[in-house]
């Protein structure tokens, strides 16, 4: 079994210039979740000015016709958002702070301290809160490598790992935020956090900016990882590499599950029809391959002169 | 140590509408074995009706600048062809046939009984050629998976090994011509076929069509084989899959060995250099990731304001 947790409408979405209706998100993450996912990350509660395609997640929650077992994520920056996401109806709170100081800074404004002790507030906030239902989750971004920095530390994960524990995180999420990650250094730190964290509890985020996202999935799962997110299409680019992919292609990955046996509880083919609807939605083509190209069993005749034959 | 056998003069240019010039084709080859590749498929000597962009052949193997140490593959169907290529100063002939017989007819127009016939004359031939430097490699194209018939039986690919090895072959390559091969799948057929054919003389050939070619270089890797073919740039489509990528991406295949601290001794900014005169070549985009993303550790500028504060 390995879990799949669907990132289009928030890390996939954000960087579009084309502006998504809120009918449209919620139709999309209504049929992500008839489709079989269990955890979908459906919006971000940022400021409207910092990310403005993403600015209606207040509605878009709201909205959504939530299906029994399926865990609605959002991604909050701060107290303020932590506390709209609650309102709104999230089940679980994503918390990012980077692995690389220069890159949390960039990327945050703040240093890393600062993002920890922001996440000690929302902590607070989280428990107090009358509804305790809400969870909490710890990204750390760059975990892999910095596009400033290079190559993280790994011993240096660990320790942020053990921060996001002691301030009560129930999963982690380590990600590698620009395709930075090899398959060898990705076992190896699979292997390290597994140590610390139960198997269900950590989320691998990779990018296919390199080219290396199936092959650092499965060096992931060899290692024990059984979460994984990803991106309906391989929607969501990457900053630093214009042209090259972003999220991993969530039916690329499903489709390398299934010819593997390995069960995912997704449909397939629901997942390529609906990746499908998002070009001529977004206005460009997107990086997935399985659905342009079908999957295996999606046979092709024969030529007929052969057949005739 | 990991051997890459680059393919773009032959697989990669064989179905672009461009006409590339000879020399043109003499200074990509002459460029490739200055970067470090040992193994360059030069070219295929089939009818100039077949392939029009690979019509010129024998000139571009008088042609090129004659590396030592560097073998020079072609691609040949037929007796015929495989003369015009000893002629024109072959080192290896590569011979295809598919798995699929289907797949075998409606691309070679024969049964894989003709197929291997034609192969026992070539074999005699060379073996009767006043230079007896020319070496064979037998092609199993489909060999994981044929768009018209499916998973391909790993039994009958043992026996075709097995043909191939009586009539002397001295490599072998096992081709996933449609990208349908798994990691899984690729394990298991590799430690089958490394109880037969010693590592060095086995070549896998992978496609990226549904995203997984690097994952399986890995499989492959990790269960013994360690010669690759790879496509600079990715340069080489599927004709079943329009949009979808063909041959795995020689520059990203290189990265991913660099970053997990494997040999190739290829020159990686030399080869992304050389990918990036692709484009502008044959008038569009590639899906190679390296090429547009750059290498780990071409690092970007931190954002100004943070390195004065």
């Amino acid at each position: 079994m390995l879990i799949v947790q669907e990132v289009a409408p928030r890390d996939g979405l954000q960087i579009e210039p084309v502006w998504v209706p809120t009918e449209t998100k919620v139709a999309l993450i209504d049929a992500l979740s008839a489709a079989g996912f269990t955890r979908i990350e459906g919006g971000s509660f940022v400021s409207p000015r910092a990310i403005p395609a993403l600015r209606d997640g207040d509605e878009v929650f709201r909205a959504i016709q939530r299906r029994p077992g399926v865990i609605y994520v959002a991604l909050v920056p701060n107290l303020k958002g932590a506390q709209r996401a609650l309102d709104a109806g999230a089940d679980e709170l994503n918390l990012v702070m980077s692995a690389s100081q220069t890159h949390n800074r960039a990327n945050m404004r703040m240093t890393r301290d600062q993002s920890l002790a922001g996440f000690r507030d929302i902590a607070m906030a989280v428990g107090d809160a009358p509804s305790a239902a809400a969870s909490l989750n710890g990204t750390l971004a760059t975990a892999f490598g910095c596009p400033f920095e290079g190559r993280i530390d790994e011993d240096l994960v660990m320790l942020i790992v053990e921060q996001y524990l002691e301030l009560g995180m129930q999963g982690i999420t380590l990600a590698d935020t620009t395709g930075m990650a090899n398959p060898r250094q990705v076992a190896r730190m699979v292997r390290r956090v597994l140590e610390r964290v139960p198997a269900p509890a950590l989320t691998l985020h990779f990018h296919n900016t390199r080219g290396l996202g199936l092959a650092n999935v499965l060096a992931a799962y060899d290692a024990g990882a059984r979460r994984f997110d990803a991106s309906l299409g391989g929607l969501g680019g990457c900053p630093f590499a214009p042209g090259a992919s972003g999220n991993i292609c969530t039916e690329d990955l499903v489709n390398m599950c299934e010819e593997m046996a390995i069960p995912t509880g997704i449909d397939l083919p629901a997942l390529i029809a609906l990746s499908r609807t998002l070009p001529p939605l977004l206005g460009h083509e997107l990086p997935g391959q399985v659905a342009k190209a079908g999957r295996n069993r999606d046979l092709h005749p024969a030529p007929q002169d052969l057949i005739a034959a």
